[in-house]
């Protein structure tokens, strides 16, 4: 028996829209949206995005018309009745309530601030500008789109089952790495996959088939919406904009020198536990670590998300020593570039040493790798990054100098300010 | 929107039947029934399940309740008004009505005969006896069935994303083999595998894939409900049933010796072109051959079904060029455990020397082999074979000692009617 209703009001739609939700976004841009709500609201920022792939010309594969319909989508929503009870009711990382009464009222208030789109070059040039808290909010739904857009536009010219048999093929790529991460004692693994997701169904695919396979070792998802339809913990902290924005703030070399330290002194107020989880490398790791206060050593854990990370884990287990803290207790959380090799190897280096975690990203939820002709579905390294605050420009240096962003003269003051020597330069995978 | 109705009607019901219409066998049973119907109709015969594949302990996993339900579901079916219209109005293998309203009317009367059925040795031991236009349509509904009751043994204990995994690989696999036979010059290849499927609708993805995927080189299915649904043509001829039941009736060794012959006397009154396809392997294709008569030289083609398959096509293209006859003009058909490595071979060393064309079975619809543990769904070799007509006991020598059936002394007795010599003995794949 067909459905005909379902059908005909399939039929009406003009289009499928890519994101459906405002908590289709990765859980830590909430908290970093409460945090920033409460400290640094009335910042001007402009976030940009940026094709670091540039052999992938995007305005010439996605169709502009079809790009400011889903964004213009995406500014339609507001937060639905049941995500903000999911919000105010849920429990996160052990605490209720993690999302105050104040911020939640001017989240459901929200819809996105508009967007300024141009094309140049074969890309895209998609900027949005505003106040801090609103602006944040289209990086990862920004990201989506155009990942799957992308995506669509490749899977457009496909036939019936060469699509069937490109998702099967896809579907046992991710299980063979399903089961080969089933063995290892003591994974602890998140998907973290969100923002260069191969398609927001792939995502939900892809988290349901690690939680039937890895049971208790699949520990959540960052992605908000996943995890209410899905009943799992949403993953997350803090990341790089925070550091970024706070330091072009800065009004000299002193107070930017001490900026990335006002960021977690914020976060150690707001928040405890699992929560507390430094993310060294925006200015070089080495440096952060050896200029950093002792109450930071009492925080939980490190991410890990530029340059070796072996390296990086290595730093993170001689500093806690350094500060007399016992890194068996301490958690580091690896984000960068993860593939099942690296996963293995690192859990096999590290695990006893510290408490590892795992955030798998791209290569979990867009591993379409070698499944096309030319590879015209593989991932490419999309961001959407803060580029100014109040009319001063962002920098990030990371751990690996071809993850630096920022003007050239600023990028070597920086440099100077946190004392950043040579850094080993490592491929961006994705 | 769940369709409701849909849901509800689903659960009302009691099993999930397998073969669901009496035209869901092989094209060449329905012109073999009515070549018997025609010529034969008052025999009686008995054909009995054979698993010669005994460490498959097919009443250890299969419940005998859920067998009998399915065979008693496919007593309780008869011809549709369609399946009819389609029969009766098809052209198959360019011919209009090539069933006559006589077999129609029959057709559309008949309900099939009791089974009976008994376990011995994990075995199920599963006859049918009547009158063979009957009975002899049990054959491809009573394989399908225990294929198929095999695989939901296995499958009912598999997770959701196991399962979809399963036939993600499944699918992977077929096309992978899909996608080495489409650059092959001139293929012609149909969809024999109905008898041992792993499912009624994996055999039709399977045929689905194999036309998107090879367009006008897949010629067509074996399978009359599927030919009939998706359009495409109905492929068969006949098959050995015929020279063995011909044979055991035959009241001496002289006309033991003329029956194979027979047969195919009663098939030239009847069809022509493309329907006109030696058999020649029942009791040894060598002997067959020499001893043929001038008018079967000027057949279309042969099938060659068992023993060495280079060998089988070489022996008829000396036959026909020692009868005056132009191999080029003939038809060579391969049908006996082929897979694709076997098919490119054959294709290569046979192109342009005759017509080739592929009947391609078990490794097409039932090739899972690898994809579970302990390949616990991998195809194994059942038949469904006419054991006894009017009393007296069939035999099949084909040209692989491995493959002979029937009582010993009869095997030697139609050995030395047939001339039968020194055979290679060559693994039963499926």
């Amino acid at each position: 028996m067909v459905d005909i209703a379902t059908r005909v009001y399939n039929h009406r739609w003009k289009m499928d829209p890519i994101v459906r939700s405002l908590i289709d976004t990765d859980f830590y841009k909430l908290l970093m949206c409460q945090s920033v709500f409460r400290n640094r609201p009335d910042t001007n920022v402009t976030f940009s995005l940026i094709n670091r792939t540039t052999s992938v010309r995007l305005a010439e594969l996605v169709d502009e018309g079809e790009l400011r319909e889903q964004l213009d989508h995406i500014r339609s929503l507001s937060l639905s009745r049941g995500e903000s009870t999911w919000l105010r009711g849920n429990t996160f990382y052990g605490k209720r309530q993690m999302f105050t009464p104040e911020f939640m009222e001017w989240f459901e208030g929200l819809t996105l601030p508009p967007y300024h789109l141009e094309v140049r070059d074969g890309q895209y040039e998609l900027t949005f500008e505003g106040k801090w808290p609103e602006v944040m909010l289209w990086e990862i739904p920004a990201l989506a789109v155009l990942m799957e857009l992308r995506a669509r536009a490749v899977l457009g010219h496909m036939k019936k089952f060469e699509l069937q048999v490109l998702y099967a093929r896809a579907m046992t790529k991710l299980w063979e790495k399903v089961e080969r991460l089933r063995p290892i004692d003591g994974l602890r693994i998140a998907d973290f996959g969100t923002r260069r997701r191969h398609s927001f169904l792939w995502q939900d695919w892809c988290v349901q088939a690690m939680r039937e396979g890895l049971g208790e070792r699949f520990v959540g998802t960052s992605n908000c919406l996943i995890a209410k339809n899905r009943d799992l913990e949403a993953i997350g902290t803090n990341a790089h904009e925070l550091p970024m924005v706070y330091a072009a703030l800065a009004p000299d070399d002193a107070s930017l020198a001490q900026a990335p330290y006002d960021v977690l002194s914020d976060w150690h107020e707001e928040h405890d536990g699992n929560l507390r989880i430094i993310l060294p490398d925006t200015y070089g790791t080495k440096g952060f670590l050896d200029n950093a206060p002792d109450w930071l050593a009492g925080w939980t854990g490190i991410r890990v998300d530029s340059g070796a990370p072996e390296a990086g884990a290595e730093t993170a287990i001689r500093w806690w020593k350094d500060r007399g803290e016992d890194p068996r207790q301490k958690m580091v959380i690896f984000s960068d570039g993860l593939d099942v090799d690296k996963i293995i190897e690192l859990q096999a280096q590290f695990a006893g040493r510290v408490r590892t975690s795992f955030g798998w990203g791209t290569l979990l939820t867009n591993d379409f790798r070698g499944l096309t002709e030319d590879d015209v579905l593989a991932p490419f390294s999309l961001v959407c990054k803060a580029v100014s605050a109040n009319g001063r420009p962002t920098v990030k240096l990371s751990d690996n100098p071809r993850k630096a962003m920022g003007p050239e003269d600023q990028i070597e003051r920086y440099r100077r300010v946190f004392g950043v020597g040579e850094q080993e330069a490592l491929d961006v995978i994705v």
